[in-house]
């Protein structure tokens, strides 16, 4: 009898069995009802900007970015673009003092939950979700993502900003406006230290950074999705979730900071053309998505940004929280194939 | 503005934000309905034993654990009270050749997915979960979670043995049918090797147990949920899930081999009385729980087998996945008094 593969993270020491043997196919997924969060008002739509705490970051649609909530009049902005407003219910808030130096460390095992948590309203069109947007408008929401990464990390007691999405109410999204979410941490988090580790050893025994080394791997395989003129797109080689897929700069870089206009732009292009692909596929399947950058200067020639999109086609059972090996029912060979040609179709 | 708390593991690296601002209620994730697996036929029902591949370990209401799939006369048995079989869709699979010591390493990033994926069907009845199992039912199915552990174990290209639970469809139970499973590995998991080194390094340098000295803190604090005369249960005080709980021995024991009898009983009665308990609380909410052993006997002195429950309440979503920070809706603390409340009312 053939045995499923166990295959090994690029860089984390992580585990996943790849069901190469009774593999599914992407299409089992779809689902023809997608359970919808329940919204009768909706406090991101235009017109309920009072539902919401005051903006820290306005688009509208004559200017630029600005950092007020209301007009010269004091009246809140109504013709905006995108808006980035403080989460009603913070996982990390701000500290009293903006320039405390204080350790929000108290014990050894405890800690204020000291940051912030932001949400970014992708637009003033309810459904305008990455995989239907117009690309000027998606691309206003990379600029926010930007801007708002470079408030925070700027903050003395900021030491890691997390940029992520969730997408239907099965992958965590509680309201069903297009919207993103920013947490900035005062520490590190556990998933980026290990991957900054273990890229950092990796640049030192062998002079190169790891995601360069995976990029010039996986271009010409069997897992990629798509290449264009910035950017390579392909499903991970030991992908923990099924129908996963990297987004990633040909370029080196370790953040998004500075990303030059014409990126950015091919960057939403991107963006849309796998999430417009990923919902063709599997109607519309919830999912994941997060950035992730190096957190501090020391690491811009070993660490490599890139965005991790998580399709949410499965459920993280016993198994998998006991023991920290993950099932994984799609090949990854299997996931871009499907992706490539939807794609290309 | 009072911070959330973010706690850490008693041994993992892993921070947790405990929200202790805007803490909810354990009943608030109490669901009037929640979704069924479907089932047509049940292929764990009595007189389906032909669904199932061939039984390797069946308690019958006469006699012993036997395992035999067929009586004398080649009939599979009828009058069983729990059967084990293997998984009709196996993560992992036994070699070709039982006394292979080749290594299933085939390259630095490539294993062979070799070992074992099995069911306990806990009971002839389909829905005699253990929340509401007969005490002498709950008894056998703890020694046959005894029986596997030590028949898989003591092969030569087994690892470590995972045993696992998971209930309902939202927390992985595509059949609800009461059953377990039991995964053996030919590498120990990540999660497990953690546990080890850490409660290693605690070992060497205090020359006692961590989870002793847990146990010792928890058993007067205000996460306790229960204590009799052999078990502890507690909600963890950096808990990754809400109104997670352990149960733990108090005894130190590495692993559940040679458990004595009456304490099979009494952890057959803690069990029930805690997912009991859970079950009226929240209205029958889905959970996983998994038996956390030693991997070998090197352990003994230093690791203390326990279970870990964790009821199925919050979706991990792009934070959790991105950067290996949970967060965490329910305090431990209110999780054990609503626990604790329910159980002795």
């Amino acid at each position: 009898m053939p045995h499923n593969e166990v295959r090994k993270d690029y860089l984390l020491d992580r585990w996943v069995v790849i069901a190469t043997e009774r593999s599914r196919r992407p299409t089992d997924f779809a689902k023809r009802d997608r359970e919808q969060a329940k919204t009768t008002v909706c406090p991101m739509c235009p017109g309920n900007e009072h539902m919401t705490p005051p903006a820290v970051l306005v688009y509208l649609k004559k200017g630029n970015g600005i950092r007020k909530d209301r007009d010269k009049n004091g009246f809140r902005h109504k013709n905006w673009l995108v808006r980035c407003v403080p989460n009603l219910y913070p996982a990390f808030s701000p500290p009293e003092k903006e320039n405390s130096k204080k350790s929000t460390l108290r014990r050894n095992d405890l800690a204020a939950a000291i940051g912030h948590h932001e949400v970014i309203i992708e637009s003033p069109n309810h459904n305008e979700h990455p995989a239907v947007a117009k690309i000027p408008q998606l691309i206003h929401v990379i600029n926010a993502y930007i801007d708002r990464l470079h408030a925070l990390s700027v903050k003395k007691y900021v030491k890691y900003v997390s940029i992520f999405r969730n997408h239907g109410l099965e992958a965590g999204a509680s309201l069903s406006h297009a919207h993103s979410q920013i947490i900035a941490t005062p520490f590190v988090p556990k998933t980026v230290e290990e991957e900054l580790r273990a890229s950092k050893k990796f640049w030192k025994q062998n002079g190169k950074c790891i995601f360069c080394s995976i990029i010039e791997k996986e271009i010409d395989g069997p897992r990629l999705i798509l290449e264009n003129s910035h950017f390579v797109v392909f499903a991970p080689y030991a992908s923990v979730n099924p129908m996963e897929f990297w987004i990633i700069p040909k370029k080196h870089e370790a953040t998004l900071l500075g990303m030059p206009r014409i990126e950015v732009k091919t960057f939403a292009e991107t963006l849309k053309t796998c999430l417009k692909g990923l919902k063709e596929l599997i109607n519309d399947p919830p999912y994941n998505y997060g950035f992730h950058l190096a957190a501090s200067k020391a690491a811009r020639n070993y660490y490599h940004w890139h965005l991790e999109v998580y399709p949410k086609l499965a459920i993280w059972a016993g198994f998998e929280k006991s023991t920290g090996i993950y099932i994984n029912t799609v090949t990854p060979e299997t996931a871009a194939e499907s992706l490539r040609k939807t794609i290309s179709a």
